[in-house]
């Protein structure tokens, strides 16, 4: 792979934007919804199976995210372009923006990356889905739609080996107003937890640190337990109990801010 | 003025970049820069005077920034349209991002405006330029530049009547440390204050927040009273006292980074 010039070969990867004419107060994000590695990297060095595992991806998040969409009247913003090549949660400097290593895979095509290649990265993959992004949140502020921000994510149940117990985690940034209305009102039966299996402090906040928090919208990033969403039905199963949730910590929120 | 559709009539207003090759560490922006009234707006109807007053602009401000630009090797964005058509530095649902009323001035082109005008101006210019200003800061994040946002603004010094006698206002958002850097450099003889004449509790760091917070990048609104830089020549020999505060202050940054 050659990366003399990138930036001068690389066309922008657009955010993917459905339902963008929906008027519900939830603006749904899935930063990891896809897989795809496109041609100008190559297969990053990496095996099939490297490059279908979590590590590439949130297996299940966009079929959630969709099913979410269709019930709660959400725009959803997702990425066309896989977390390997460059992890839309991340900025252009966190070291995993393009990981060279992540849980127990190397990932040959991201080391010892120059300046450049991250550059060429940021302009043709994040800056395209960010500035998409940001477009469709200050449109609706603009038309008064009072946005909330949620990010649409899914975990690995084994993570270095060791299982992991909890199934739903809700994290926020700076405000937790509306996470703790989402865990309140979190389905019967699933494990649910605040800022598990990870938080803020660990730096996974960077998409709502950008959009919701400099505009004090409320938001939550939900991270569901991949082997709960593994196929479209459970995907769409688990969007039939997590949309009541969705909606009743919207109420919820309005009640507080009454 | 014809309000119908106004977001299919209006082409985007791009930010104004110069030096973006510089290698400075300091970015700086000027949202106040240009008095401007596109057509689209007609005079908002206000009389001349109204349209060359610090309402519709910051007097001094783009002079200054492109000197310092100069004297610092720094990259400057600026605005090309009034703060009265859309002020960059308010978020869309901010009342002073449109403002009906400003200072001692009625804005008639901005009276009962319609959540569609308000999201036309903000596809046609508030959007714009922030996309720009955020494709300049993450490629300098990117390329390992670490950069500071430093904004540049002047204040009347006459405000509902008062004389201000603070000439240097140094504002920050959540991270002081620059700020305080820019205080303790702050050129001999001149009034210079932290937080002054307002401060981040007055929403004013909206770009702030925007582009320097989410990425923990250090920053400072700079606030320069503009009867000391009301000509090209006296702007030009307040970047010579400013120029040596700012280099100063980011070696400050340093050394405490150390």
């Amino acid at each position: 792979m050659s990366t003399a010039q990138p930036s001068q070969m690389i066309a922008p990867f657009r955010a993917v934007v459905e339902n963008r004419a929906a008027s519900g107060r939830i603006l749904l994000v899935c930063e990891h919804a896809s897989h795809h590695i496109p041609a100008a990297w190559g297969d990053l060095g990496l095996a099939a199976e490297a490059r279908l595992a979590h590590i590439a991806w949130d297996p299940g998040a966009l079929d959630l995210a969709r099913a979410l969409a269709t019930r709660l009247n959400a725009c959803l913003v997702h990425a066309p372009v896989s977390r390997l090549v460059y992890d839309l949660n991340r900025a252009p400097d966190q070291p995993g923006a393009m990981p060279a290593r992540s849980e127990v895979f190397d990932v040959p095509g991201n080391e010892g990356i120059t300046a450049e290649e991250r550059d060429a990265r940021t302009r043709a993959i994040y800056l395209p889905f960010h500035d998409d992004l940001h477009d469709e949140i200050a449109h609706r502020i603009a038309l008064g739609l009072a946005p909330v921000i949620v990010t649409i994510h899914s975990f690995t149940p084994i993570y270095f080996g060791k299982p992991r117990a909890v199934e739903f985690g809700i994290i926020h940034d700076t405000d937790e107003s509306f996470a703790r209305e989402v865990l309140a009102h979190a389905p019967r039966g699933l494990d649910s937890r605040l800022n598990e299996p990870y938080s803020a402090a660990d730096g996974v906040t960077h998409t709502l640190r950008l959009h919701a928090t400099p505009y004090r919208l409320p938001h939550a990033m939900l991270e569901l337990r991949n082997d709960l969403i593994a196929t479209p039905a459970a995907a769409a199963a688990m969007a039939d109990r997590l949309a009541p949730c969705l909606s009743a910590a919207l109420a919820g929120l309005s009640v507080g801010a009454a």
